[in-house]
């Protein structure tokens, strides 16, 4: 018998990226590990009471139709729902704007079935979150890459890379994953300016914006792109949601704020873009379930998911207080990391020489995990880095898993000729 | 300024195909019209108590667990459900062999992503699932087809249509959507030894196997090629799993048992085929909701599925029998009808002559409605034929209904020369 016909497809579930993520949160179940690995929220958050009582409303009030087929944009008042919470961060949208998505990740699936070309090249931040790499891999998308710093994507290297004649242009302002750091208020407009002259859609994830627990809020690349494309006095007759002619598709979840498990995230769009993701949503799935739309819709609504948001600020400041200082007092010299305002990661760089899986290796021997950098690179060729998660865990395990890795480290820096 | 950067997307969804069912659920909405155009379950069936319990009880006892991400093959004591389940039919699975998705479109929608390259070329049943054609136009494939009859595919015809090359055939066993027919024992036999011939593997999708009401229950194509691969003595060394060696992928979905707005389905393939898939799903959506699949699970368990589906097969048989019987009472000379043994719909075929899409606006004018047969064909050049569905009206309505449709087609069919 000649080799089975699948054997032929393992090279394209290669080229999707290793299930590294899967790995790792399997290495996050070791109840001996301390992990900074996973991107988990705080379990201890979430409203689990208020799960249970919106459920049963839900099946009470609504029946059957909780459980039927239902319309691919998703259920109507949680669109509504979004849209006022948009409209708090200045993002003028109708219901017509937003498709409910099952979690941010089917967002970034959905984007590169509609938009990527196998061979096509797509910008992303240095480093990225891997979810949308690994989402894009799978279009056989190329990437090119403009590096970070403390005040995100180093837009004055855009344009060279803009040069290549990039598809889309991947950009996460708030807190990014993996860097935990934030696009300044003069780089965003840089960057709203140079993605229209070259005529670059920008996509903008937004998984974290919520949760800024320090310093201002920065209006959305969405929000800059439409006050610019307003300033030029474009003719808006017909035209009622004029802040959707643009050159941004915005997304985000409920997932850092309500629950990951319910698999419910968004996208925000021209209306006419919405219509293409729903075509191709309907294909994919035909819509995301009713039952757990009116849940999430239920839990959310009357201010609730405000309020919750508030408290989960409130922990992650402190957990991040907590993590910083105790990487202060045990992260041995050469170490640097940055400083978030907001979000679930920090980011940690190594001297030069240092490669963070080696470290990691040792790192589980002394029961602490994190992601090792490379993960986060289109290229893979950045080793020297590393992620924590500072939302996870409780303070005493952050105190002792950061003593832990902080010894870790002393033990592979300190032998070094200095 | 150009145009828009996103117009230029309009004609890759439009190659995903119409948004036939999106407007035909829309239609269905018209409280004035009696619909068989949906395919929708009978809402009064759903079990609505039983998940507000099993919601309330899920919360109660995994907490927070069942509200955080979770592993991306899904939960597991629902995939030791779905073994068990499977093992009824004689599929020999184990958990290794099953992998949770949203809904049985995603499986589609899965399955394209990880086999088809564009230009690949799919054989389908002639009239096949829109959904499967749709999921599968958004990677560019062609599609080949080989004609149904009252005993499903022609296989006697399949050959031919293998000589193109196809990368697989998809095919639906039982109570085929639209066609409402079964694949014989016979042509099932003969379709595993051209399929292992041809070493082209087949997609076997099965939404409805449980809902027969009528006859003997047939082996899956998946046990058929287990048999045959057993019958050659392979060497199962080492391969505890030894069904799942061979050229057929079996999916199959809780839509039509439990619920719909659930949006849970499931794969059933070789182990290594489910390892591809997993690292495939991870990047579409990194799991299905972990509530969801918890709460199915509460509500299926201790035999609680096994009843139910008693029930919906004995609703869905009356149901049938009443639509047959108003058929045969008010449909004029000259139009024929399947005569399906479980599954929710039939196929009725007119004269050549007759456009049911022609026929679908005279019906809506009678306040009622179908789905015209040219959306089942890949080519949509067969025009005079139509699906009903019989599981979602209640007999009074099916009898209305049908008698309006009859009259519509004595309307079109009598002014006819004979």
């Amino acid at each position: 018998m000649s080799t089975p016909w699948h054997h032929r497809y393992a090279q394209r579930t290669q080229r999707m990226g290793s299930s590294m993520i899967r790995e790792l949160l399997k290495l996050t179940e070791r109840p001996d590990i301390i992990s900074f690995a996973g991107g988990l929220p705080a379990p201890e958050l979430f409203p689990v009471e208020a799960f249970e009582a919106a459920s049963s409303r839900v099946l009470r009030q609504h029946g059957s139709k909780a459980l039927q087929y239902s319309t691919t944009e998703g259920y109507l008042p949680l669109r509504e729902l979004i849209v006022e919470k948009m409209g708090r961060y200045g993002i003028e949208a109708s219901v017509d704007n937003v498709l409910i998505t099952s979690g941010s990740q089917q967002a970034l699936d959905l984007i590169g079935k509609l938009l990527i070309n196998p061979g096509d090249l797509i910008l992303t931040e240095r480093p990225s979150y891997l979810g949308a790499l690994q989402a894009w891999r799978a279009y056989q998308a190329e990437f090119s890459t403009v590096p970070i710093d403390d005040d995100g994507l180093r837009v004055d290297m855009l344009e060279e890379a803009l040069c290549g004649g990039p598809k889309f242009m991947y950009v996460l302002p708030n807190f990014q994953n993996p860097g935990g750091v934030t696009l300044s208020y003069e780089r965003r407009l840089a960057l709203i300016d140079i993605a229209d002259r070259y005529g670059v859609p920008i996509i903008e994830d937004d998984p974290y914006g919520e949760l800024r627990f320090e310093g201002e809020h920065l209006p959305p690349l969405v929000v800059l792109d439409a006050d610019k494309l307003n300033g030029r006095q474009y003719n808006f007759q017909n035209e009622p949601h004029s802040y959707f002619k643009g050159n941004v598709i915005y997304m985000s979840t409920f997932s850092k704020t309500l629950a990951p498990g319910l698999r419910l995230g968004w996208i925000v769009a021209p209306a006419s873009v919405i219509q293409h993701c729903v075509m191709t949503k309907q294909g994919m799935d035909l819509h995301t379930s009713s039952f757990i739309q009116m849940v999430a819709y239920e839990v959310a609504k009357d201010g609730f998911l405000t309020e919750h948001v508030r408290q989960i600020r409130d922990v992650y400041r402190e957990r991040r207080d907590i993590m910083l200082a105790a990487m202060s007092e045990h992260f041995p010299p050469g170490v640097r990391w940055t400083r978030p305002e907001g979000g679930l990661f920090l980011w940690v760089t190594l001297p030069d020489e240092l490669d963070s899986t080696a470290v990691l290796e040792a790192a589980i021997n002394h029961k602490v995990a994190f992601v090792p950098g490379a993960t986060f690179y289109p290229d893979g060729n950045t080793r020297n880095s590393f992620r924590l998660n500072f939302s996870n865990a409780q303070p005493e395990q952050i105190q002792e898993g950061i003593a832990r890795l902080g010894q870790v480290l002393h033990n592979v820096i300190e032998p070094m000729p200095v």
